[in-house]
């Protein structure tokens, strides 16, 4: 229980200025001392081509997976594009779900979303949520992080410069170890009854 | 752990032979003998009125939000009409997620969908899963059952007659019953320690 | 195209002082003078029951279902109630959905949301857009009229008291004239030529 | 209003033997001599970077906004991954959404889906309806084409050979040029007029 949980950080944004990328660093700075978080690169991985899966998995792929498969939990931030979560970010899980065993299955998970907008990237969240439904993915309910007029919280260097999006985005942090904490002590506690 | 477990059915139809209630109550046949099912009543649920509401929650609403307080876990069926959960089932949650303190959060819950077409209602359960992030619940991912062509697979007396949708129910029900036990041993492992 | 377009307005709230209703009424105000609208009473509408309907349709269904079919166009404003539109609203729809033939079918429509919230509703929104697409309704894509902290923009007697959501409402009410019109002309330019 | 339609096909799968693929070509065969169908590539559209983006708009995306903005309609087949639209076909919309003027704003579409599962796709299907509105498109009702247990339906070399799918295909297809002859039709009888 006093155990390190490892969170895999996943931003769906390419961007090197992200706000989603930022508001990744800022969760991972906000992060108590008994949660590390770690980041993925989306970067290289390419467009999902199922005859190109046939012949190899991309390294960049096999990389993701395998960093999924070590993280105790993941934490998304999406950018909202055309009313959803981005291309980048859906292509990469369109990726990943294809492996055996599939890394997501089981993993607890939590989202948030930057935008310049007013409604921070609402519209992406739950997209997303459901397709952590076909995952088997275990998804926070609370808080949720919806990042309104991103461009006014963060400073030119990309840093969060907001304290109450600050606060938020550290309960974020606690609600998903908790809720991962939780889940592994209850499979842990009812492990020896066979069903 | 080797407690009966409560669970709530909530059919979304009020129709006397509604597929729905009648998966519910092949669910109960179908439960082991751990989880034990009892059965909401939405017929007598007033259209939601905050004015009416003002002066006095009406006795069905707080008789439901009271069945929901005592479950261990929820378990819904319901129609798909128009794309979506029927408005019988949105209006009932409308309702009582105003009583305080909310009656369903933190619940585990489970979705069915019955439905004449060949698409089992599957655009209604994803709406219901919307609204248990606002609600604050824990739905299980897997199975998801939504039974197709319902009229081919129960009788003129409403009992299901068909096996793989019946194995289907019973290992949702299973999986709710898991699911619970996970959430509250793992509820219960981490209680003592304080945050 | 010089005729009065008559619009039904839906208000998916019963409170005497929805701020909903209250965007509707905002609506008629700001309406150009060849668009006239008037209101549906949803208050006596009972739950959806089938066998209720086998029975009889019940006359406030009746009635709903005419003015809908007498409209040239229909425009909604629904609370966002637990992520997804009001049960009130939805009930009616499922009910008028029975109706043959059906009402709502080929109807242009626009949505409009209040809330309380930062968010302004923004999630009933695609919920009712996806009922459109079951119901063969054209809903218009722009505005889209999402009215964020709605107690602070209106008055203790319900009426609009802020000119930007005014104008937004004046706008919305002036694509579905013009959406309306476009779709009536292009359906009787093309009337003649059999296909 | 004899002139031949230009309908864009846009398939979300990369791979060479994709239902979706065939769906689309089977729609080219099906349709009306009034409607011609080209094909778009979206193999060689990148990741969206919009630091890439900044430096130079990729010559695969440029092409694809100059192909849809010469169409008079767009015909997409997506496959469903993860319960939504391929990352691929999102991508894709999301890298061309940014030119200006926005290419898809006005368009008519229509969607079809097709895959292996019974569910044909349907869950991919309300994402791109709502990303449509996003992009300011008019998408077509019905028929709703959901190409189930799609691996039964088209032979071994991509041919559709399933009567009633291909008569819900030419359905689409002749619905989809009706709407985009109506709406255009509508657009030129009111152009006269001034608002």
């Amino acid at each position: 229980m006093t155990d390190t949980l490892k969170v895999l950080a996943i931003s769906g944004s390419l961007r090197k200025d992200s706000y989603n990328t930022a508001a990744l660093r800022a969760a991972r700075e906000a992060a108590p001392a008994d949660i590390s978080i770690e980041f993925a690169d989306l970067s290289r991985i390419p467009l999902y081509d199922q005859d190109q899966r046939d012949q190899e998995v991309p390294a960049a792929v096999a990389r993701l997976a395998e960093q999924i498969k070590e993280a105790d939990a993941l934490l998304f931030a999406t950018p909202e594009y055309n009313y959803s979560m981005s291309g980048v970010l859906k292509n990469a899980i369109d990726w990943v779900s294809r492996e055996r065993p599939q890394p997501f299955a089981g993993k607890p998970a939590a989202i948030m979303s930057a935008s310049m907008s007013l409604l921070g990237g609402v519209r992406a969240q739950y997209d997303l949520r459901r397709t952590m439904v076909a995952l088997d993915m275990h998804c926070v309910n609370k808080p949720e992080v919806m990042i309104s007029s991103a461009h006014q919280r963060f400073d030119a260097e990309g840093r969060l410069a907001d304290e109450t999006t600050r606060e938020f985005i550290a309960k974020l942090v606690t609600a998903l170890g908790d809720w991962t904490r939780q889940l592994q002590a209850g499979e842990k506690a009812l492990s020896p009854q066979a069903r």
